[in-house]
């Protein structure tokens, strides 16, 4: 075999991306493996108005991806589609005939990745999916290979690039969470339907993914505790500054005797840790191993060159792999390692609690929630309120000491029913650092 | 093959901390690798002393490695002795017996690796050498996989974690660096002969293995250019943040057309980056690809167990590899890109420059150095001085612009020669973030 053939399906931001890389850097790229690493088809709906990159004139452009996964010719399928039914179809059809897969798609395989691995593995070929998580970073490749002799005990990451991106603006400028939304879909941050992104879909899919090559954890992402950002406003911003502290969408998950606790929440971290320092599209990940201790990895979350590199990289692995006649077969969905595939309930973890309150300002308010903390056994911190004039609708906030998140869901839940609050009171965990 | 059997060599810090996670983290890691990863022997000149982790019971203890190379049983050697005498015969030897080898000896691998690598991809056995930099940062395994479809263009690094602790104690708590070393070598932190550390041996050894992964570049260490930080004091970190700086060992390496310059010097890094966030003992490597721009990696630069993760990690990469029938001999050496082995002339570089003065104060001393500087075309960009008594010994610092550093090592060396010289001029380039 003097080259590796490989078919793009897929030719959006990072299908052009990939084809960029293995054109521009393509002598790189051979002189790394001590072969060819060849692009052979195309494939896109819109295949007919795409321009490719110098060199790929006469490859094969189609617009049926049944083209790529019949060709003969081919070795490698880099499904680079997204969703999760033409995919999946694809991927397993390549499967099928003997062909290994480089997909970038979390969602697909957050949700089917154990079956597709195990199909993947039955059949002998390789499946690399590093770009699917926190596109510039190479986290698959450290927790599959660089640390996989330590114990991963936490993980804290900021894994959905647009809503860093809205809330490191919300920070920066004092903007409501409307208004840079709005701005940042005119900017194409964020789509149109924004909803994967600020509700934490999208971060959840990859923290599923990061659970299973962490932990050996299959776990249905929707078992995952999920929270957004919407509520998240400028003044939020202001009172975790003054508590020495930001806000970020943290994915978190922490390994206990018990089983895991996974979450994807807006959260406040201190400003002292190198995870605060996470600002706009990027992304970042800190790993407290048993033995290593904390690793910290940070780059672009997304973008076609940076999710690119990603798939080159995971096709050049899978390349070699192929030329060597030995597929290695590393499910990270392989090895079960825990009692259960479930998550914990995340109201059994102890956390510090940031409350924010706005409310129609009388007397007795502080009384009447304290009371209610004292009956849920929860022990008030602090109590603070930066200078404001609006008595019909006065924030304030309230920090709890660590404690059970049942029993602040409970007060929470039944603060939010007395008649001063002018709407629920938002709770946001306040993360240890690791 | 039911399991892969390995012999450890050198029973020392990082020795034990590998016994130590083989041992208690064998469970997991049986289930990701699917087969038994054992220990079956160990050697150390003072094996009859040494206290084996549970399970170790019944394995071969020897005080002569050829006991371990020599056992027909024994699949990977793991070289943990360090040094490039013994160290180097071993290997050999287990290559010539037809044994895998895990090492993390970085100066032999500085010095010799490219000739262990053939020898090795000759013999269809598997070598690993991700303990051999930065312990606890996996920054072979991103190199070698993660991004390996990037073009590195630039990388910084924090590699030698004596340094940086001793760094970070000046900048700390203003003692000078005679009084930090001396407390650091009395916890254990630096050796007796603490050279290697802070003259920047260790580090420039670690830049020459990144240079190799990074830019597929056979670098001889001492082609490197290499300063230490003996000269660095209390009263530099004052000028340091005075000018939104902060000062490390700097481990720098740049591609550019006519070839990469590498260098180990101490540095003034902005405060604002997050490398100049790493403290204490830790390590960080900052790395720009072409088309990945920007990615970090930070962890434990040293200590038994980071780096025991390291050297475990490369073990069940092997075993997997050997038990896959099919050796992924992937040399950082192998592929030779760069026209040219030797890094460029620094002096050919451009930076802007910390220059700081101790003088006998008396009229005319600007005047004289910013004529020097004229003359050599270097423009001065600031000349600070902060409050003192002592006009015998006065410390002042120029900042100049971007220009040749050859420009400024000659006005340096002219500057020297003033009478008005207490000591010569302390000149630090100025790096600019990636």
């Amino acid at each position: 075999m003097q080259q590796v053939n490989v078919g793009i399906v897929g030719l959006g931001n990072v299908g052009m991306g990939t084809l960029t890389i293995l054109a521009e850097n393509a002598a790189e790229i051979s002189a790394k493996l001590g072969f060819q690493l060849q692009v052979t088809a195309v494939c896109s709906r819109s295949v007919a108005e795409k321009t490719l990159p110098p060199g790929l004139e006469t490859v094969l452009r189609t617009a049926d991806w049944h083209d790529v996964v019949n060709d003969p010719n081919i070795h490698i399928v880099a499904e680079l589609v997204g969703g999760t039914s033409i995919a999946k179809e694809m991927i397993d059809a390549a499967i099928a005939a003997g062909k290994s897969v480089v997909t970038a798609n979390k969602e697909l395989m957050a949700l089917q990745g154990p079956g597709i691995w195990d199909r993947a593995i039955a059949s002998g070929i390789n499946l690399a999916m590093e770009a699917s998580v926190a596109g510039g970073i190479p986290i698959h490749a450290v927790l599959r290979e660089g640390i996989s002799g330590d114990r991963v005990v936490a993980l804290q990451g900021i894994l959905n690039g647009t809503s860093n991106y809205i809330l490191t603006e919300i920070e920066k400028h004092g903007t409501d969470f409307a208004v840079v939304l709005a701005e940042a879909q005119r900017l194409g941050y964020a789509e149109a339907d924004p909803s994967a992104d600020i509700d934490g879909y999208d971060a959840r899919s990859k923290l599923a993914i990061l659970a299973a090559l962490a932990f050996g954890l299959q776990v249905v992402p929707s078992d995952i505790h999920t929270e957004g950002i919407r509520r998240i406003g400028p003044i939020d911003f202001q009172y975790a500054h003054r508590l020495g502290h930001t806000i970020r969408l943290v994915c978190a998950a922490r390994r206990t005797q018990d089983g895991v606790f996974l979450s994807v929440r807006p959260a406040l971290i201190a400003q002292s840790t190198i995870l605060a320092s996470v600002q706009g599209a990027y992304n970042a990940i800190w790993v407290r191993g048993q033995y290593g201790q904390d690793t910290f990895y940070y780059g672009r979350g997304a973008g076609p060159n940076p999710t690119g590199v990603a798939v080159v990289s995971d096709l050049m692995r899978v390349a070699r792999e192929i030329r060597s006649g030995s597929p290695q077969r590393v499910s990270p969905f392989a090895h079960e390692r825990l009692a259960t595939n479930r998550p914990l309930p995340i109201e059994l973890q102890k956390s510090a609690y940031y409350l924010r309150f706005r409310v129609q300002d009388r007397p007795g308010i502080i009384a009447a929630l304290a009371s209610i903390l004292a009956e849920k056994h929860v022990s008030l911190d602090a109590v603070l309120q930066l200078p404001t004039e609006d008595k019909h609708n006065l924030p304030f906030v309230i920090t709890i000491e660590p404690c059970e998140e049942k029993a602040v869901a409970e007060a929470v839940a039944k603060m939010a029913t007395l008649d001063f609050m002018v709407e629920p009171p938002l709770a946001l965990p306040m993360e240890r650092p690791l």
